[in-house]
């Protein structure tokens, strides 16, 4: 059995890593870390996990966690990450962290987009970023993986055979995304309070979202050429989710049988990505819940334009189901392991 | 492995057993009985089983049903079950009937509260009551199962303690009771539509819904005297949960603690069941999705009444879960099987 | 024009005052006091007062409110409003109280139940409490009113007709309510956050809320009586609106005709209550959005028990546009005055 | 007072319609036409008109319409309004036409685009397109108003301005366009089913939606040059609201303080038009419930870029709300009258 530590346990992705971990056969919960609840049993926090899971949350520290655990899960919030990593990472076990600091090649980008410093810049060069479909080889190499953003991960695979096609114009990508509410996490604000947030739906962020440079690292590495695109975020009125509609200018005409075979062929072996056939459109309750992709086109002709829509569950396969995904792939399980249940629908 | 038919499999009840089948890990799916979509793959209908399950709906056919599998489940209309079991039980397989037709002892009963006349009343000695909890021996000698409702479910389970204890005054039951939108099934009504359901909700059929004589009938079990008791259902703007609350007089003064001490006796071996303490009340989201109930209760000192609060999923312990839970027991495994994973909470 | 002044603006009652005001024709918006945000344009912080009301907020300043205006709406939290109406009290102009600070005739009860002690008891004695169809003409000739909860008005004028009927056991008084989520407020709690309160419902404060005790103060004046009653709230997942589900032992048979007329008497000349017959049954969606009630009912044969449903929006009816309909009464208007838009439906 | 016809009284775009003019100093409803529900009161299909409006509902008689009413709003399908109006219209009554059968100034663009034969292409001509912030004039002159569309209303008033203005590439313009379930109407549909509906988003009819066609007329005609566009609509869980964003290349490098002075001055007289500054972004809830319209925008600098959001309630300013602008205007009322009330917020 891996054993598994979970830092920031309380959180939204904390609360899917141990919902998924209680089903999976291969692994032993053994450690969940928060600071603010340290004393308290996860299951006073999250009464889903009564009888299911009633470790206690406790204090951080690496050492228990290095000597414990095989593997620690990193759901803290963005530049804390960086903080504790380094020091687990050279303890020897593996590490997932699922913020935005160890996802890129070029520690600029990060400074940039983050604008913080970065404080173990030659951890990126070890990391692999965890995008299984699309680096699986690095991710079984690896003992730190940059697990990817939500709707980074929703926009990359709805785009990739696309782009490393080549039969887009790479300046004309525009990426406009919906999120669920539960993409903001569980802290309190009030654009998330019930009565603002029901009935309601509002863009946010235009042109300037960090997700937006993970989308063009991971793009321009399939391009070979430096992409730069436009990526609209909205908060809309549902829990789980990222609804992506991706468009882009084709070079020269082509039919969307033509397109839908690129990414037939694409992902012909990938059990998590469903390419919807004849015009089929995707929605978002075929995958809430569960870690599956599901991606459909339609073609423009009037205009010459492709459309690529794209959805995800943003807590499983944008965070934490991909996360176990990379935690399988890293220890040589079947990469499904703990990750076939479907979607809710309901 | 269990053989598994599933006759109407593309109501929510019959989405739900194959979603919980999908990963339970002693069955297997061989037929999917639909009229209305027969030659449809399942995964057309519900886009969360692709890769996971893509059997083709076929007509009903009783002797392909019995050759072919070990046990039935009939999530079918009431009155159309009663139409095929006999059949059925007959060829020797198990049957777990989702609908009212077989969850009665007395088929006056039945004939009175569903307006029907009853085509196979001597089936009705045959059945055990598919209430887990209550009637677990039963159930693991017999072959046809009626499966318990989801209002029932719920209102039995959140009352059979107090009821059983001899604390209360019978005549002053009061069930208040809530459901989620998709109690009602995929069926199209006006009172369904999102437009007229969101941010509403209404009481219906108060006085006159079919599950209160379900109630009686087996809380009268436990009092060992006929029980008769108000029940009123609402409508209430979300997908899953049964939420009740539940209302009986004292017959002498009694505290929370003597009372709580009575309810954790009464379930301290079950597993599904979980008795909240120090005056926490259930609620919807900590079961949504997952076979377990929630029950809390306080205790109204300046009225000696007591207020028991229980809820469930209404797809899940209050339908498709409880059946499978049956078929465990009916089959000999754990109990648990297949029905393990927490709630959503998200 | 009468000249208001509304304490406590940026709050939803504050909020629902701005929105109904806004169209009512004899009444100018003066002053909106509101600490927190004193200098900031209303609009700003409620973007649909864009081109409607930019009024800026300001500190309170009692005299000038009371050199300024003729009317004050204090929708201040409780505690807060009792430090600030004495002392605009005995500057001689209105105030109209949406706080339970002003509701009670016996300070007792408030300093029982609200756990605080009373700095003015005095005017308890001044005040008329604003449930306009029970007390309108005391309302006409007081300065002070205590503006009723929402939960009260809902549960009050559900059952006052049965109760001053003498027809039921008042003993055996039993409210099941629910509430929408701006029934808390705007202020954050993780309750509130959207992704842990939709597809949510829950029970709380059982048997102690607030609101039980100005229930009974009402109920007993009709009954001639003291009245005990059992009052669970409960949060459910839409913005607007309370459903409250009154249950009583009627002390003799009696029949739905009976019954229903005896509604239809007592609000006869009541322009905001509609009594709906022929066993119908309201929901929420009918009044959300407006000042209306609706009434229904239902007779339990078996039980001789009587089930009193009554829905209204809590922001409304429940607080400013039962506020304003008080002011109307105040100043000599047609009670109806800008109160006479239908509710939202969808 | 004007007197008013709706026919098809009993789709929400009549019930809109309905409560609207409820509160319309200037009008009074004489006649509501439903075929479906003749014989019946509009409040007891609509539950929030009781009180309010007592019509009954009555079968189509035009000679009947034309001699009581001094205008007639169409609330029909696509397609029946065109086999009504041109009768309504030689009796010299008003008309304001809600479907799409009047919008087109080319008869072959709506053939193309609805896939059928207009039976009065003679009466496009005569028609005015009832967007009354572009075509006041023509508005005030004619008896046929072709109401706009939802999604066309929110996406040619978003982007007029920059049309207008020359700045932007036209063959660059993308909208991005997500819809509340009321724009579905009130027919039922699994797509609209809460259980189905709730939760989920998608879009739809990709590259073919009619009202692209639509949108292109208008900008056209601003652009003087034909103008394709790529139009997608989504399907998202609210009510009321269209929410667009919208996409363009800028000919030369334009700063946001540049663009939104452009906007500014375009519709500085226009009372329901509000032009977000500072780098606001709309949402829909300051607008649900009313006929403004709000507009913001950003500035993508990198790729040279413009981003345009807009947002309007469906059912008022992108349906009856409008339809009313649109009658005060032929009326020679102020055009604001009856539209006053800000939004709903909650």
């Amino acid at each position: 059995m891996i054993k598994v530590a979970i830092l920031g346990a309380t959180g939204y992705t904390g609360e899917e890593l141990i919902r998924l971990l209680s089903t999976h056969p291969e692994t032993e919960i053994k450690m969940l870390v928060s600071h603010s609840t340290a004393g308290t049993p996860i299951d006073e926090i999250y009464g889903n996990f009564r009888n299911v899971c009633n470790l206690v949350c406790e204090e951080l520290d690496i050492d228990k966690v290095a000597s414990t655990c095989d593997v620690a899960f990193t759901a803290l919030p963005h530049g804390a990450s960086k903080e504790v990593i380094p020091a687990l990472y050279k303890k020897g076990i593996k590490v997932i962290d699922l913020s935005g600091d160890f996802r890129y090649n070029d520690v600029k980008v990060y400074e940039q987009w983050y604008k913080d410093q970065h404080c173990a810049p030659e951890l990126l060069k070890e990391k692999a970023y965890g995008l299984c479909e699309l680096h699986r080889e690095e991710i079984k190499k690896t003992n730190l993986i940059g697990n990817p953003g939500c709707y980074t991960t929703c926009s990359i695979l709805g785009l990739a055979p696309l782009v490393a096609s080549g039969k887009i114009d790479n300046k004309s990508i525009i990426i406009d995304a919906k999120s669920g509410v539960t993409g903001a996490g569980r802290g309190l604000g009030i654009d998330y309070h019930y009565s603002e947030c029901d009935q309601n739906m509002k863009a946010y962020k235009i042109a300037t979202h960090r997700h937006t440079s993970e989308i063009e690292q991971e793009l321009s590495l399939l391009a070979k050429e430096d992409i730069t695109l436009s990526f609209t975020p909205h908060l809309v009125p549902f829990k789980r989710g990222i609804y992506a509609t991706c468009y882009a200018n084709l070079k020269d005409k082509a039919s969307y049988d033509e397109l839908i075979k690129i990414y037939n062929e694409f992902y012909k072996d990938e059990h998590f990505i469903r390419v919807l056939q004849n015009g089929k459109i995707p929605q978002v309750k075929d995958v809430a819940g569960s870690n599956f992709v599901e991606i459909g086109l339609a073609v423009d002709e009037r205009l010459n334009r492709v459309v690529v829509v794209s959805t995800i569950d943003n807590l499983v396969k944008g965070a934490s189901g991909q996360a176990i995904q990379n935690m399988n792939l890293m220890f040589g399980l079947d990469e499904k392991t703990g990750l076939e249940a479907p979607g809710y629908y309901l």
